[in-house]
């Protein structure tokens, strides 16, 4: 199945309301910056390469707005990137874009006004394009991690709905179907539900054999023998390779340890932020709380009092690899992880 | 707050609708032995002590019944205790009712059926009773293992509702909370959902400090230090300390391992089956699908394959003590359990 989350064509960006799924596949157009930054935050899009992607067209029809009120300038620039980037803060790749977007309107903001919306157009689709490699590349790498017949847990969604190509984690899955046999487990993902809304209607409509389950069930299903490896995404990678990825995430890797089972985490580099020594680091975005109340039928939400962190830090002790668009990285990660970064830069 | 959950008054039996709640407060009444079997089923009551409870109860009304159309006899009798032993397989707490009920009808069998009847209906009181003073033991005993300032997390529903009295696990925090400062942190407990429409409503007619989070945030909590003890309830215990409760205890056990924190079980004697050696023996139930996928609002439910268990084994390498009522068990469990059921019977 040839889906695309986010669809740039004719200069218009439209991507699918994820909200809608499973029920049905519609997408929506992003006219312009509001309608962009409010489609992040109410996680119309999620998963952190594609917000990446959306942030960085969302800065180019912003600045063609903008250039059409005669408006563009640093200022109202930049200051259309900070509330990108603030739409929400655990994924790095957000920043990462507006960042990459930011440079280009710094570098050329002498130029004529025609130029740069070209220059920023062609950034934002390079964005994207790289991220649509990147997600064939961790296919590859990640498919020869798995056995011949495998049978894979995997948490929130980190497939086609998460980027701008065929995934990270389901990446790997899509590529290991090619040549092995490989069944998943599918975690719901409370609160919002990516896996039982997203994860589940994606393998399908690729025909790939899977299972839901509630998140609870996960270490049973390890118990029992059920599962051969762990392959989750990634919202943010630091220095040391402490991983923050969707809620849920750190306490898989605490049951893959103890039951002696390997656990990847799959992210493109530009997942990764090497300006953090650790995971103590990453900010952790916390929901408000009639995300989970509203489930249960709980109108009178003033008298819960209720936890709702959307990512947890998972430790770089309980991963077995990352795989990325340059390869599988192995511990000790401080020094896999500057290797690569030194050499690419 | 003097809440019962199963009221038995003027030869009526009346129990809280828990499907109903938090929404709202509801008795129904069983007047026959179809509505016992079938809120057992269908979860209008549930936790192990409870349905033991409600099933004795509903093995009186049903001889009562019986009697009137003067087809009480041994056949109809205990036919009707297996209709109510396979209402739900995995709490012991049911059979070793309907067992206590059957052996007071084969004891007096050849007695008039008034006899009968009064002595069924004896037994069916008794057991109530002593469940109830079971909770209050249980309570006192754990409440000792909490420091002075308590976080407690705890699974599921161990209390009230579960139970013909004060509760297991949750009697535990009412009676630590009379001297203690106790926080509670409540799981959800999906699919069901009975940590977030039960023990957070009960908790708070308790006047006990709680916090709501999805099944998924338990390791991040503990992983912030948040959490100083994690107390469950059970469904079934092994003769050696293996224990069936509510699914996701086993992988809170294990969180609590790697975490250094201590890991207890409350439950009464009744919940013991020293019948079956280990864990692998207690039969396991699963439950439909659409328990699951009805709250994605999935409605092909058919094109989904879902893995729900009801319950999961914790192995008894993982469980820092059992809170019963005659005292709290430790390690190693076999010797302590023998020790026990020996000196009483």
């Amino acid at each position: 199945m040839n889906l695309e989350t986010i669809v740039f064509e004719n200069n218009t960006l439209s991507i699918i309301d994820q909200k809608q799924l499973p029920g049905s596949l519609e997408y929506v157009i992003l006219p312009d910056l509001e309608t962009v930054v409010s489609s992040i935050k109410n996680l119309i899009v999620r998963g952190a390469p594609a917000i990446g992607i959306v942030a960085a067209y969302g800065l180019y029809i912003h600045a063609r707005n903008l250039a059409n009120d005669r408006s563009l300038n640093k200022s109202s620039f930049l200051q259309a990137g900070y509330a990108l980037k603030s739409a929400r803060p655990t994924a790095v790749n957000l920043s990462w874009a507006v960042e990459k977007m930011a440079q280009v309107y710094l570098d050329n903001q002498s130029n004529p006004t025609n130029e740069i919306l070209t220059l920023l157009q062609k950034e934002a689709l390079l964005i994207h394009q790289l991220d649509r490699k990147a997600c064939d590349l961790i296919g590859k790498y990640g498919a020869d991690l798995l056995p011949n017949t495998a049978s894979v847990l995997t948490h929130c969604n980190a497939g086609i709905l998460a980027t701008g190509g065929r995934g990270t984690a389901l990446s790997v899955i899509y590529s290991a179907s090619k040549s092995k046999s490989v069944h998943v487990y599918v975690d719901e993902t409370r609160p919002v539900g990516q896996g039982a809304r997203l994860t589940y209607w994606e393998l399908k409509q690729n025909n790939i054999p899977a299972t839901l389950l509630t998140d609870n069930m996960s270490a049973m299903l390890m118990q029992q023998k059920k599962v051969d490896a762990v392959v989750v995404g990634a919202d943010r990678i630091a220095k040391n390779g402490d991983t923050a990825n969707k809620i849920g995430t750190y306490g898989l890797a605490v049951l893959a340890k103890h039951h002696g089972l390997p656990f990847y985490v799959a992210a493109p580099l530009s997942t990764f932020d090497v300006s953090l020594p650790d995971g103590t680091a990453i900010p952790i975005e916390y929901r408000e709380k009639q995300e989970v109340l509203s489930f249960w039928g709980i109108d009178d939400s003033e008298s819960y009092e209720v936890y709702n962190p959307a990512f947890d830090i998972t430790p770089n002790s309980l991963i077995s690899g990352i795989i990325t668009d340059k390869g599988v990285l192995k511990a000790p990660y401080t020094e896999t992880i500057n290797h690569l970064f030194n050499n690419l830069f």
